[in-house]
Formats: C-alpha cells, sequence, structure tokens
C-alpha cells in the first residue's frame, strides 16, 4: 500500500482544535483503506512559531513542507501579533506559497446543505443554488511585484507596489481553471475577471486567459467581466457567475472572500493552494503538492473553547486527498459523511450545527459525528 | 443675484434621457430662486463624440469643462466602442478626471427609501439601515502610475501597473472624508481600507491616514479594515460600515460598486468628483469644481425607450448644487422631493416606480413629479 507524508501546521487560535477533527477525520480513512497509508507529522507555524522561536516559519517547517506530500494547515494570526508588529504570522504564509510555487489557489462557495440557505445574508432566492469556484493566482501580481516602502530612498514621500503578469503565470493559472471546470460533467463555464479597461496587467491577462482557452480548451465556454461588475454581480445575481471564477491575486483576494459569506458561515467552506499542475496544456489534473486550509480565521475570541466549526477544515482534508494524493474516492466520501451530519436531523429538527450556524453542537461532536458517518 | 456656469453632458444610451430629467430639475429650482442662475450648456463627450469627431472628449468639451462650475453628465460607453477598440470612451473619462483634479469621489450607498427595501438583494433585516458612503481616491493608484503594456520592450512577455500614493495624495483625500464625516450630525464614524499586510502603497496609507485624522481631526473616530475583509462585511454586515468608507482609486473601484447594489436598483444613486477641497486642514468644505453623475452604465438595451430611471441623475445634480455651487438648501429640497415621490402611493399602492424597480412608470413620469413635488 502506498504511504503519504502529510504535514499538519495546526497554528494558532481555533487552529489546533479544528485540525485536530479533521486528522480524526483523515486517520479513519487511512485505516479503512488497504490501498494507502497517511504518516501525519505536526509543525509549528505562524503566532505560536514566533513566540517559540521567533519567526513565523521555522526552517525545519520550511524543510518538512518541502518534503511532504500534502499540507493540513489550521488557521494563524491574532491580534498579538498585529498588523504593526515588525514579525507577522502572515509573513510566513507569504514566504511558504511562494517557496512551495503554490500559484493556484482554490476556494468553492456553495452551499454545502440546503438546509443552510437561511443563514445567507442575501434573500434565499438569490443565493440558492450558488455554486462558484474561484481559483485565484496566488504567487504573482502586486503581492510579489517589486515594492518601495515610504522611507526607502529614492522619494521618501511616496510608496509603491507593482502588479505585474507574465504571459506564463497567466496561461498555467488559466490551465488549472481549466482542468478544474473540465473536471465536472457537464463542464463548468469559466469567468474571468480582471480590470482591462484600466491595467495593463488585465489586458495581458485577457489576452492570454483567452487564447489559452481557445487554442488549449476549445470545448469549455467563458466570458470576461470587469473587476467592479463582477463585485455587484457577486451580490446582485451570483448565480450568473456559476461556474468557475479564473482572477488574479489581489482580485481573487477580494472576490473569493466576498463569495465566500454567501453560504452563510466561513467555517464551513475549504480551500487548496497548489504547485506545478497541470504543467502543459494536454496534461490531466495530477497529483501535486498542496497546501489546505479552511477559510476562516484564528478567531482568538472563540478558542480553547471547543466550540468552533471544523467542517470547513474537514473539507480541506478532503480536497486535500483529492489534489495532491489522487484519492477521489475517500475524498468523496468525506464529503457525503458532511452533508449527511449537516442534513440528518438532530436536536430541533436540522442536523447538527456548531454556533456560528446557530447550534450548540462542539467541535469535538461534530468531529465524531463525521466519523461515525463514515 | 449669482450666476453659474453648469456644462452637461449627456453622453451614450440612455444618458441623454436621464440628463434630461435632471436639468428639468434644475432649470425649476433655477427659475424659482432669486439669489442664484444657472447656465447650463451641452458638449458631446464620450462615444457619441467618437462618432462624431473620432475622440471621446474633443478639446471644445476639455475647455468647457475647465471654465465651469459644476459638470453633469448621463453615462458613456457601449457595445459600439468595446474593449478591443482603439479609441474608448472610458479613455476620454479618466482624462476629464486627471486634467481636472477630480481626485474625490463620493459615492453614497443608502435606502432613499424604507419602501424599496424588498429590492435588496440583502435580506430586509441585513439591508434595514445601510447608510455608506464611499469616499474613493480617483486620480492616483494603480489607474495612474507608470505602467508597461505587454510588447512594449524590454521583456515583451510581461504587463505591468504601479499602485503608487504620495503622502499628500493621501493627505487630501482624508481631509474630504473627514469633511464629509464632519457634515453630518453627529459626525460620522471613518472606516479606512486597504491591504497594509501585504502591499507597501496601503502601509502608507495607513499611516497617514491615521495621523491625519489623529492630529487634524481628533473628534472623529475611525478605525482600518482589510480590503478582503471589508468586501466580506459589505455583505454580511454592511451597518458595521455605516459612516464614511475612505479608500484608494481600485479597491474604491471594487467596493463603492458592490456596496451599491444593497439599495436594491444602480438607477437610483448619484455620484460626485471633486477637485480641490478642502485644500488645507483646517478649511471648511467649500464650493469646488465637481463632475456629477448617476452611478448606473449607459444601458443600450433600454436606450431610447424613455424608460431609464433618471434618480440618480436627479440626485447628481442636488449634490452639484450642494459641493460645487454652495446651494445646501435646494440640494436639500431636490433630495426631499425625490423622496416623496418614492413614498406618495400612487398605482398599486407604492410611490411611483420605473421598471428597475418593478414599476411601469416613463423617465419623463419621474422627472415631471420631482418637478411638481419642488
Ligand atoms: C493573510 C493574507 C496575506 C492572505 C492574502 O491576502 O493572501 C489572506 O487574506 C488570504 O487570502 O489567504
Ligand atoms: C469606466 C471606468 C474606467 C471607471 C473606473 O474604473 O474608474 C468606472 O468603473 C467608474 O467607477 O467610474
Amino acid at each position: 500500500s502506498k504511504s503519504f507524508r502529510v504535514v499538519v501546521l495546526p497554528g494558532d487560535g481555533i487552529g489546533p482544535e479544528v485540525v485536530a477533527e479533521a486528522i480524526k477525520v483523515l486517520e479513519i480513512v487511512s485505516e479503512k483503506s488497504l490501498d494507502f497509508d497517511l504518516k501525519l507529522e505536526s509543525h509549528q507555524f505562524g503566532g505560536c512559531a514566533i513566540d517559540a522561536v521567533g519567526e513565523p516559519l521555522p526552517a525545519s517547517t520550511m524543510t518538512a513542507c518541502l518534503e511532504a506530500d500534502a499540507i493540513l494547515m489550521g488557521s494563524i494570526g491574532g491580534p498579538k501579533w498585529g498588523v504593526n508588529a515588525a514579525v507577522r504570522p502572515e509573513q510566513g504564509l507569504l514566504t511558504l506559497r511562494k517557496n512551495l510555487g503554490l500559484y493556484a489557489n482554490i476556494r468553492p462557495a456553495n452551499l454545502a446543505s440546503e438546509s443552510l440557505l437561511d443563514y445567507s445574508p442575501l434573500r434565499p432566492d438569490i443565493a440558492r443554488g450558488v455554486n462558484i469556484i474561484v481559483v485565484r493566482e496566488l504567487i504573482g501580481g502586486a503581492y510579489f511585484g517589486p515594492r518601495k516602502e515610504q522611507n526607502a530612498e529614492p522619494n521618501v514621500d511616496a510608496a509603491w507596489d507593482t502588479m505585474i503578469y507574465s504571459v506564463t503565470e497567466v496561461q498555467r493559472i488559466t490551465r488549472v481553471a481549466a482542468q478544474i471546470a473540465l473536471s465536472a460533467n457537464p463542464p463548468l463555464e469559466i469567468h474571468s475577471i480582471d480590470k482591462a479597461n484600466v491595467l495593463a496587467s488585465s489586458r495581458l491577462w485577457r489576452k492570454v486567459v483567452t487564447e489559452t482557452l481557445t487554442n488549449e480548451y476549445p470545448q469549455l465556454t467563458f466570458d470576461h467581466h470587469l473587476v467592479d461588475s463582477a463585485a455587484m454581480v457577486i451580490v446582485s445575481h451570483p448565480r450568473k457567475l456559476n461556474g468557475v471564477i479564473v482572477t488574479e491575486n489581489l482580485f481573487g483576494d477580494i472576490l473569493s472572500d466576498q463569495s465566500s459569506v454567501i453560504p452563510g458561515s466561513l467555517g464551513l467552506l475549504p480551500s487548496a493552494s497548489l504547485a506545478g499542475a497541470p504543467s502543459t496544456p494536454s496534461a490531466e489534473f495530477k497529483p501535486t503538492l498542496g497546501l489546505y486550509e479552511p477559510i476562516h480565521g484564528s478567531a482568538p475570541d472563540i478558542a480553547g473553547q471547543g466550540i468552533a466549526n471544523p467542517i470547513g477544515t474537514i473539507l480541506s482534508a478532503a480536497m486535500l486527498l483529492r489534489y495532491s494524493l489522487g484519492l477521489e474516492r475517500p475524498a468523496q466520501a468525506i464529503e457525503d459523511a458532511v452533508r449527511k451530519v449537516l442534513d440528518t436531523p438532530a436536536h430541533g429538527g436540522h442536523g447538527l450545527r456548531t454556533a456560528d450556524l446557530g447550534g450548540k453542537a462542539t467541535t469535538k461532536e461534530i468531529g465524531d459525528r463525521v466519523v461515525e458517518a463514515l
């Protein structure tokens, strides 16, 4: 049986609590299978690493990640290591993404269950049936372009960042979006988002997306939206953007967060950040190194109480099996088990719910029930 | 009596139709007053100017705008002059903004009437009471920084834009936000939006906003939000951002459009783009040159049918009186008249409504009723 090395980064705040439940789920899936075996090892990362060794991404953690088949993360950060601190947890995350070449961030925003419709801030008729997967370019654009801080010479009175994209950077993220679109049956529609009426980097983006999809994926349909217009549509008619949204780093940061509130609780949503695949236009979607994390933050206000929602992390573990280990069936099994837990009536008529969804279930209860359902 | 010169740029699509109603309103207000007199003159701008003379912003239009006390615009653009055309209407708008120094874009997003709550895509309990004024920096950042197009030497394989801000650019927009906050009683809260955990230009932004508000406006309260988080809050808990949002050009483009869908119809919302005021920290909010336009587009699909909603343009005319001519009372009178038209029961129990709000009223009927109410 195949053996996989999974690095676990519990992180700060509620991170360790939600990761513990996802580990339980991965362990049961691994025990039940004769085909594969998961070796899980935890490492320090984020604020806790700053406290322990003075830096958010210790060299030993970096090395472990480079040697891993996949990485499961909780959440990092907190007021203790705020925006004004010299060393911040986010710097570790940005370095980790860049060093591992995690250029493709995949964030589905959909209702895990119709029964959660009431938790959406949108009217039910508008939120119903929303199914958007945001594919965000993660190691290019203004995040990593040349920049100048205010007090650096020359011209101490200005600061700047560079939104920069090369043709190959746009090609590879477009191919990831195309592969995701093709993995559904029928294939999903692709919506590319840019600001081509103003920005040069967006004009390159639009041109390369158009050429790549037209030449390499003629079976797919796609359109282009300006980012300001997309930000309106996500609120007013989100189903119009059902399918795959593909966009650059900063726009993706904004739009993926914006769309993630539609399903009603951030606690439910997973994410994947992938390296390396698909490397050539014709390549299948091959297993590749990835970092998986729930989209919620470290929520210091409820940390330690055992009431955080672990579902986003558990679904991230499912994505890990799918994209980094090529294990589609157990991935699907976890997703089915989660849906079952959310839908099987418990107290009060609906499924088991944590506090973010108005329920009283603990983090551990949810994990236990998902394990049971498996 | 004082005489003011108002340049009118009807533009494309529904622009001329909605502008015609705002002109009627301005004319009646001018006729009824002994204190001031408005001289209105129309000029070509946008797609119609491209068709007529080959450029969106003819020199004669530019000159008229430079000599005006205020400018009222309809809307420009359309599929005819699309994203791939060599000469595009938006280029004229960007040049006009830059040449006139219109650095402060002011966009209120609020429900003109409780009776419109049903048109919001947000659930009524979430949309109720939302009252956000976005103050967007309009002639800096990535819109006007140095850039490279893809096919320009060196490195034909990449393109870039520069998000750049100077201390003085951030100071002046912060002061505008502060003056807007102070013009309400009690003063509004200020929410500054940036991406200071990643971008150097945002770190400068945050520092200068903090210093300017702390030193010059100690009576105001303010906080900072990251742009991704703000994009979530605008959907999930928009009242948390009630008050004044102040942000840089690109973030403001996205967030102002996003918040503008909360009130249910883009047709209702006005905007102002101001130059020059307040020039010094201690200055009052003095009348200054401004460009006023509804936030909706040229809507070519309904152009020529006389069914567009003119309220956004009429409310823009009210802002024009307030900010460029210093005429607060007639501005208020127009806003009251609009509210009355929306609230006074007509057919079907609610006020007169155009098609965007599910009604059957024509553009002209709305204009006539606002004139009557005045
Ligand atoms: C923490 C921050 C640097 C990060 C980003 O902006 O990429 C976060 O917002 C995210 O989306 O993962
Ligand atoms: C037309 C376009 C250049 C413009 C902008 O991005 O500023 C528009 O979206 C706006 O917000 O007025």
